[in-house]
């Protein structure tokens, strides 16, 4: 019997149908999360919602991972200090733990090391991580619960971005209905859906998007077949290595909740899934999609969408009397 | 029995004890809020988060009325468009339903009127009435809610600001120590509070600062024994009047989560409870409060943060290929 339903499977596939998915799928379902430390979560939650991290008062982790949209600003690339503009496309926080590494360029390792680097970055939240320290350090009632969570009150930089980077672990988006018909419920997707994840996989789509994921777990150039013309000045991960093979090599996004997380690339400047399916099309797997495939392809997608992480918005501890005052307009030092 | 509970009372007010409170007390407890339309509100949530309704798709009514801080940035005015700096102090939400007017100089009677401002103040969101319609009228997520809520799916900015009112409206903050306190509670407040709460009334606070908010029914001259000096160049109600005697006249503010809402005045020129407690004796009252007076005021003012509304933070529909693109750093036109 089993033997029989992989054989009419792989037969649906190679006719392009694939009225049920195989145990061979390259996509894999999202996983819920499980909370292993809650109290760690919930200081993590209000310091990344916290705009004192920065150093106007005015921005916060959510102000470009804004978890109201996809985890991103849907902008092409971030405002920050000053109304700095950002140099590349904010990457979604969601599903962003267990990526082969963080930012475009792969430079931080970890979710912790990533927190750290926006609170510093001049363009982006502009404070010091000696500033956030001060600043956390100067609240009761954060105090108070650094002593819970850690042991006893002091506060560092990587306790911060150790409890922002456990409070970003848990915003994963299971349940999807693409998902939904990996794990057996064949109405949950609609037939151009399906057609559009068998163009998906037969185009090569998923040599990059693939895994729980589909994207996330490696570097690729940006411009494999045609070179990639953009005004952005990011080379990717030359930037890095300063080796020229390097030049355009980014990290692969993911593409779960990518319906979500426009506009596209690392540059921004893809607006639609439409358009970003074409271009990738085109120069990842010079291939030209019909107006037809790209409409399958981009159902597709969107079936990716999760359910978002419930989220209680965070009540802060108030600033004390020993708080530095923040001055978004202050001179620039 | 009634009575003689009542003339204990009164014995102990004009000793400054105040062991209970008496009905006469000039401070109710906040009401806790009943939703009349749940999808209404939910809808007006998800606009009062959403950042699309400001011109660079970067600024909600939120970031201004952070409800994560007291319903205020806690900045002294607020960062705007290209970062603008804001001409006065943000006011809190909370509790901001049934005041007599909003804005500091009461310009405007609901909050629904309120809210279509800072949606076209160039130096807050920056937007029109007409492209706020146009992007949310673009969103098909949004266009559903409104067929839902209103009968049909036409977005106006009338829509807009009755939904984002009415989730304002839920903005209550009930059960704050003080008004366990007002209810019975005898031990919900310490020696301390209670007699700053009396010295809160018998140096003539309550002549401004009474009813369930502590404030917002009334203007009053900032200066009133002695005039107030500040480089803000605001001049309250005068600037609608032009009447001389109108001159530095603002809506009192609300005293309930004072704690939270720093900086205070008009001008934000206040950092702590203690400065503002000791400027209001000396300008509207002609007091000069001991450090010992201004200590049991503030730890008075402390006992009036109550319970923050629980918001389940909003997931808001996408933007559609018909949305018009934000671009934080266009023109100004």
């Amino acid at each position: 019997m089993k033997k029989l339903v992989v054989a009419v499977s792989m037969v649906c596939v190679s006719m392009g149908v694939a009225a049920q998915p195989t145990k061979y799928e390259p996509i894999k379902p999202v996983a819920p999360v499980k909370v292993e430390n809650p109290a760690l979560v919930e200081l993590g939650t209000k310091l990344f919602f916290d705009p004192r991290l920065s150093r106007s008062g005015f921005i916060s982790c959510n102000s470009c991972h804004n978890l109201a949209t996809g985890g991103v600003d849907n902008l092409k690339t971030s405002v920050g200090d000053y109304w700095a503009q950002g140099p590349i496309n904010s990457p979604t926080v969601l599903n962003s733990f267990g990526q082969v590494a963080q930012f475009w360029d792969g430079r931080a390792k970890t979710l912790e090391e990533q927190a750290a680097g926006p609170i510093a970055n001049p363009l982006e939240m502009a404070s010091t991580h000696e500033l956030a320290v001060e600043v956390i350090s100067s609240i009761p009632g954060y105090r108070a619960e650094f002593k819970k969570v850690f042991g006893d009150d002091k506060v560092d930089i990587k306790r911060i971005t150790d409890a922002i980077a456990a409070f970003e672990m848990t915003l994963v988006t299971p349940n999807s209905r693409f998902d939904q018909w990996l794990k057996g419920d064949s109405k949950a997707l609609t037939a151009e859906e399906k057609a559009g994840y068998q163009l998906f996989k037969s185009s090569g789509c998923t040599m990059c998007h693939a895994g729980e994921k589909l994207g996330g777990d490696k570097f690729m150039k940006m411009g494999l077949v045609k070179p990639y013309k953009t005004t952005n000045t990011a080379t990717g991960v030359h930037a890095l290595s300063g080796k020229d093979q390097d030049r355009m090599t980014f990290k692969v996004p993911m593409l779960r909740n990518v319906e979500l997380t426009y506009p596209y690339f690392h540059d921004g400047e893809a607006q639609t899934l439409e358009e970003a399916t074409r271009l990738m099309g085109d120069l990842q797997l010079g291939k030209r999609y019909t107006d037809k495939e790209v409409a399958q392809i981009v159902a597709f997608l969107k079936t990716l969408t999760g359910e978002q992480p419930k989220i209680a918005y965070p009540i802060l501890p108030p600033s004390s009397n020993a708080t530095p005052i923040f001055d978004p307009w202050a001179k620039k030092k």
